[in-house]
């Protein structure tokens, strides 16, 4: 159907997003064009704002609109904290509890022997530079309580120790949790690190 | 976060579209930004390009991008069958399995006291017109086996009773189907169209 190519087109590149397929990226299309002079032109507009504006900040590695993010130009988080990331979507989730008023640093993504991901790959040779050269008394790790996350942590510890406080993330029962949905190491985790009362 | 407010916008369009919410929204607009040059300016470029050319087919309401669709301008699909669903993505399903060389007529819905959609929200006044206008000997409708499809089903029935053939898809148990997952309604209907072997 060549006529159709160009809406062909663009279902195969909705369809390559995370989170959609074809049939997802083909129902999103649709909606699309339906409403296309309300939602269609605003959202190819709105693409091409961030594709020209966006960049990754020089300093923490997340993502802004200048090469110094609005958290790390932010005089008022200026507090010595750092909290050490994953990737820009933790940062986000991090942000969304509003209740980190420190700085942060975004690795992009963890050290995988497998994938051949090595500490150059991610920016941890940065986050020591930070560490040596901003005025920094702690270092919170707030990696994702998984394998990679786990074994990166440890990493940076190590390269760390001694020249930084360095704290992590509590683990144990989620707010809000029950027992009998938990995971085994969970539960050994939360008992672990029980509190008295 | 002031600055980030471009990508927070992008992220909330992103996150209206049928099949996404915030959270995969999120992640698919971090995934675009990372890759700004080879995936979100294409993208937008593409989307710019359907907006502006994409249109609903004057005569059987598919969408393409030139008044009068590649299936209506096929004369070799003038064999006076004419398929009537109720959207656009049925359409394209029907032409996915390749078997179907007629024409269609797209609804754009389904008669629904709820919502107060009757004949004339829907194309089936131009169905009409369509069968008394147009050489058509039989229009199969293709509706989804729900309440309101077989509802609309049988209003056009009424209207198009002793005007023309009238056929409906067949109902029984899908290919690579299993009894045991199947509900009441499709096995019943499955039984009372029963084929002798």
């Amino acid at each position: 159907m060549a006529g159709r190519s160009e809406i062909d087109a663009l279902i195969e590149m909705m369809a390559k997003l995370p989170g959609l397929g074809p049939r997802s990226a083909r129902r999103a299309v649709l909606h699309l064009i339906r409403k296309r002079a309300v939602l269609l032109q605003p959202l190819a507009e709105q693409m091409e704002t961030v594709a020209r504006t966006a960049r990754e900040c020089l300093n923490c590695g997340s993502v802004g609109t200048s090469d110094i993010c609005e958290i790390c130009s932010d005089e008022a988080r200026a507090t010595g904290l750092l909290c050490v990331v994953e990737d820009v979507a933790d940062l986000w989730a991090m942000e969304r509890s509003g209740v980190f008023k420190g700085r942060y640093h975004v690795l992009g993504g963890t050290l995988s022997a497998l994938d051949a991901i090595g500490p150059e790959e991610l920016h941890i040779p940065k986050l020591l530079d930070r560490v040596a050269g901003e005025e920094i008394e702690e270092v919170i790790l707030a990696l994702n309580a998984t394998i990679d996350g786990q074994t990166t942590a440890h990493y940076i510890a190590d390269q760390l120790e001694g020249r930084v406080r360095l704290s992590s993330l509590a683990q144990g029962v989620p707010i809000g949790g029950e027992l009998d949905y938990l995971d085994d190491g969970t539960i050994t985790a939360a008992l672990n690190a029980r509190k008295s009362l």
